[in-house]
């Protein structure tokens, strides 16, 4: 059977690689519509604890969720001059409904700034009713030519958060906080290290004053575009007519900001933690943290093992071990151990009768460094007690490992020319640091000549310990900036 | 301000009560797309409360969530014959995508069993494939030309659980469990009391081989469906091949349900429990179960009162309440007072400086019967220690009031022709139990002297104690059915 194949190894193939361990993980399928995908059980049950955790923290931070219409006015989508024309090529269009052409052509959103703002003001009259902080969880839907599955599809789901300040200054606040709280979440939920900065005007949203975004790098060395924040000024609040009556009296526009991540982040997760096994879950995304799995052959064996599953199941939830026992007796202990491998379960506890006797169970590791020992012998009591720590060593394990190889992979210094910069790119470099000019002729030629685009102008943490002086395409530096090939 | 009017009275208007106070209670408003709505974060939070509970009540019985696509190709949609019959009035089609027009139109889902049983078909190939069991959170579409906020609205979101099983009897049993899960999520949680039972011919899902029906009475007595199951056999599985070899080694068709409840249920809150001050929202579902209300004039009263209001909120959130405290300054107590007793939170607990003198604080109650005292004065300690007795007990009296209203307002036996069942209506029954023949034309004469509808031939519990013998349309009756007039 197909199932049973081994995966096209990651240094083969890196393209194939992501696509087959998708499908063979059950993240996601293809769906009948082109371009468009399903996403499975297993993929959603990843979902669900991204949102539970961004959910939270949104909240932590203020913010409410509400929910706006799918379908937008053409109209709408037309008026901020940027917007449409950033987003006008791939626009999905609603042109019949109920038996009849409508009057109006309808866009199935590509984002909603549009129909929120219009929202925002009917409901914002007075500097008391600032800032409105809400969230929206939702699909959207922008037509892709080329798509794969997760990071780019024509429909995806996402959150967007949409608000509304009555300073520049409060709205530049927010689109950082934002930044920091997306960032945050990479690192303690996803182990996967972004780097974060401004984007570069080419770069940045159609219709944001600027554009802040969080870059991760991914096993082939390629970006990653996670998480995008901007600060959208009052580009849309003029459109929109979003005013409201300052604390001094005057009539002002809002200040807005808008935010998003999708699950283009699941996709991240499997090209930062994936081997040529399989998807490799972080602990604190993963539906089921630990799988047990009874084995036995004969009659007599299967009521001791059995017994001692499901006592190590109940042990292991009681200390807050999301497990599950798994207990389908039509499929071989092999046949389970590689569905769990490829799933990326980040431990096994395997029992068999020649444990009991031995009173112990294995303790199985999803991922281990070379000349570490993969299985653990341990006592049941041992092996419950271990499993919350095991778990966190392997959440902060991966973050580590991820950061390691991002800056193994990250060049800077040295590069002063947009042939040093191909080079370096050839020659497996990820993040390319250099210096700017600031001229978006040069991001045009070193595109045209290496494929690479600047990711971010990064922020102050990440830059290099001494300022580039010249500009990759000559010339004075005015700034430094991570080149990548990306996403 | 319009906002500081009353509501108009449900005795007067109960359509346009129920508009307004949808509308002022901010639980949502009306889009710009014809049709359509925002749902609010005080909406919205009720339906995030609602989901998690379903949720949770899913996945005790075994489902897992997953996401297929919101554009359906045509042809999909057509190949079952009577679902496509059902739908074809109510669909959006996307003709042009990505600056095209479309090969083929896509529509927008009004409901997913096509594309999902599509899905199953890939992946179900044996027995031990069986049974699936998925649920979907999403938005639909119908094109609706009629719309009210919540009840019927052109986009709407929901739950749509799709499972494919092995035999009918397995697919049967599903059908009646979630049933039951509706059911008890209905009294349990919104503390409104559905009638349960099939539904006639004609009243079915377009697809179904049968539809059960869960209908509440609402409090100007006209019925809503507040969720379905279905029972859908093989007629899906046959068109979309979703087959699979059984355990004799034959190959079979699937057979399957489906099941849904949607943002409607929020209406339904509304008009079982609303009363001409707004929103009731029961205890287990308010966003906010308790408001603190700090009241003071005087600088030299603002420390004390807001330390103590802060000591109440933190130890009403220890014992478990979900409070909020409302230190708006801008905002008079009344407004306050009267905010919230439009959104409905189900108690208030206000402090002022006579309270601290007198070492006590008020709670006043959103819901009280006549001759009740509407404000308990009581300690600090206890008025925290009996928050959480308070909120069970109004979550069970609003279950009980809703119970007496709709047994009060239904009507059976002495029912026994189209005209006695037209002035029972008129006379105000909600609810009325007659004997049925069973001929659909009975229902069709029923609905055009009546407006009433049979709403489900009742599971047994429900029943009249003696089975009525003729049917309202004349002869013999075969059961005995519900009619209502209904949303």
């Amino acid at each position: 059977m197909a199932k049973d194949k081994a995966l096209t190894p990651r240094s083969e193939d890196f393209a194939a690689w992501y696509n087959e361990v998708v499908l063979r993980a059950e993240l996601a399928d293809y769906a009948p519509v082109r371009g468009c995908m399903v996403i499975r059980p297993w993929g959603y049950a990843i979902w669900e604890n991204m949102q539970r955790a961004l959910d939270d923290m949104f909240k932590a931070t203020g913010h409410e969720n509400a929910y706006f219409p799918l379908l937008i006015p053409m109209s709408f989508i037309e008026k901020e001059q940027e917007h449409i024309e950033g987003f006008k090529p791939e626009l999905a269009v609603v042109t019949h409904a109920g038996g009849k052409e409508l009057e109006e052509a309808l866009v199935v959103r590509p984002t909603s700034e549009t129909v929120i703002y219009s929202m925002y003001a009917k409901w914002v009259q007075s500097y008391r009713d600032l800032p409105v902080l809400i969230n929206q969880w939702a699909n959207v839907m922008r037509w892709e030519l080329r798509t794969r599955l997760f990071l780019r599809t024509s429909e995806f789901l996402w959150q967007e958060g949409h608000t509304a300040h009555a300073s520049e200054a409060e709205a530049q606040e927010e689109t950082l906080l934002i930044l920091d709280l997306y960032r945050r979440f990479m690192e303690d939920w996803i182990a996967m290290p972004p780097v974060t900065g401004l984007k570069s005007e080419s770069e940045k949203f159609a219709g944001a004053v600027r554009t802040y975004g969080l870059e991760a790098m991914m096993q082939d060395r390629k970006a990653l575009q996670a998480g995008t924040s901007h600060m959208l000024g009052q580009n849309f609040s003029r459109q929109f007519e979003l005013k409201f009556q300052s604390e001094q009296g005057r009539e002002e526009y809002a200040w807005n900001t808008s935010w998003g991540v999708s699950t283009r982040l699941i996709g991240g997760l499997v090209m930062s933690h994936g081997d040529d096994s399989g998807v490799v879950v972080p602990p604190k995304l993963a539906p089921s943290q630990v799988v047990v799995l009874p084995i036995f052959r004969s009659e007599d064996d299967r009521t001791g093992v059995m017994a001692a599953a499901e006592r190590v199941t109940n042990a292991l939830r009681e200390v807050g071990v999301r497990v599950r026992l798994d207990s389908r007796e039509h499929l071989s202990p092999g046949a389970k151990f590689w569905e769990w491998e490829r799933k990326g379960v980040p431990f096994r506890v395997e029992i068999g009768p020649k444990d009991l006797e031995q009173g112990q169970v294995v303790v199985a590791k999803r991922v281990y460094a070379e000349g570490e020992d993969r299985k653990l012998f341990l006592p049941e009591a041992e092996a419950v007690a271990r499993m919350p720590v095991l778990l966190e060593e392997l959440q902060s394990g991966l973050l580590e490992a991820a950061r390691v190889r991002r800056e193994d992979a990250s060049v800077r210094g040295g590069v002063d020319s947009i042939e040093a910069l191909g080079e370096a790119l050839d020659a497996g470099a990820g993040f390319v640091y250099t210096g700017w000019s600031g001229d978006p002729a040069v991001e045009e030629r070193v595109k045209e000549a290496t494929k690479a685009t600047i990711r971010v102008i990064p922020d102050e943490e990440f830059r290099s310990p001494s300022a580039p002086t010249t500009c990759v395409g000559g010339g004075a530096a005015k700034m430094e900036v991570v080149w990548a090939r990306a996403y």
